[in-house]
């Protein structure tokens, strides 16, 4: 069965990897699925055909046959639940490899949707200025924990997983930020993430679609 | 095997219900699973033995033999797979119900998190008074979106699911704002949830857990 997920029309990073598909994309190349990709454009994202697919009006979906999902962290647990590489086999194992995703997308994400929020929707406010070193403050204490736990692994529990799927996408939105770079293990941790050929490929696709239609615009 | 899961020592809301235990004690309810829970701390919340199970230093882990689990989300998504009555049995409608769940924690409930950030970490700045309404309309955009998608239904998708439980508990914080209550299909979707005998059982222990380590102090 075809494979589909949605993407914004012309990516609002311009192709850096940022937006959620990426994250989707990841997971579809480490369970070596194809897949076709239908842009949405920011107005029809609102507009009830595609609010019927996402309720919250946003980007990726995912239909397969007569499944359709949204929210990329349900989307990527779908794919690991059904193929083989983004989840290990023993049961404890598993149940702890899904906590990480979890706690990537309800713990380490929330602060770090603050500093986006902060700078699009309250970056012309008189506060906006003094707020940001808060905002930075309450990233890094999530950071220092987090790299507290990662210690010297190569992975937050053992073997590669989706929670560190999740967790390398949700720390990449960090990087311009600079804060990242604070975090050498995190970096490297990061770095391990993008290092991954199935991360290579989704990057690149995501890369090109931008790409491509910004041209073709 | 014995499940046990952690606690705030005394709840900062003083038993409101809103501390994360309680969506897992109603999570083990619905199951009919028996629980310990086990106090723990402000102090002792950020000390090694604590951090071993839960690298943020929060409230609730779960214990249940070898397996330790930490993350709300996790620990009922860890129940909801192991046992019946809060995932359906049907391939696509589980996939569905688990969307829910990361819909809860990690669209929902961010811009909830930001209210509780600026009441808790950033009430005494000069711009508190002034941002409050931006938050709170960050928040409407949302539920107008959800209380759209409910309509007229008992629960999000048919029957009630381990991602409607999400779903309440995370709604369930807004209570205190007002906010709820201007969503009439919203407040009475929350409602429907506390109604049910496991929320009433999982709320009264939680307040009798409170209440009771308060006047022993």
């Amino acid at each position: 069965m075809t494979i589909t997920i949605t993407a914004f029309e012309r990516s609002p990073d311009g192709g850096m990897g940022l937006a959620r598909d990426t994250r989707v994309r990841w997971a579809l190349e480490e369970a070596g699925l194809a897949y076709e990709v239908r842009p949405v454009s920011l107005a029809a994202m609102k507009q009830p055909a595609h609010m019927a697919l996402h309720p919250f009006g946003q980007i990726p979906t995912y239909e397969e046959g007569d499944l359709a999902l949204f929210e990329s962290g349900a989307i990527i647990f779908h794919i690991a639940s059904q193929h083989a590489g983004l989840l290990p086999d023993d049961a404890n194992a598993r149940a702890r490899a899904i906590t990480w995703m979890f706690a990537a997308l309800n713990t380490v994400e929330p602060p770090i949707l603050e500093l986006v929020t902060a700078k699009f929707q309250e970056g012309d406010k008189p506060w906006s200025k003094e707020r940001m070193p808060l905002i930075a403050e309450r990233i890094r204490h999530r950071l220092h924990q987090l790299s507290a736990r990662l210690g010297d692994d190569e992975w937050l529990d053992g073997a590669f997983s989706a929670g560190d799927l999740v967790m390398v996408s949700v720390l990449l939105r960090l990087r311009p930020s600079g804060i990242l770079n604070e975090f050498p293990s995190l970096a490297a941790y990061v770095a391990r993430g993008e290092a991954r050929p199935a991360y290579q490929r989704a990057f690149a696709a995501q890369l090109a679609f931008n790409t491509t239609r910004s041209t073709a615009d």
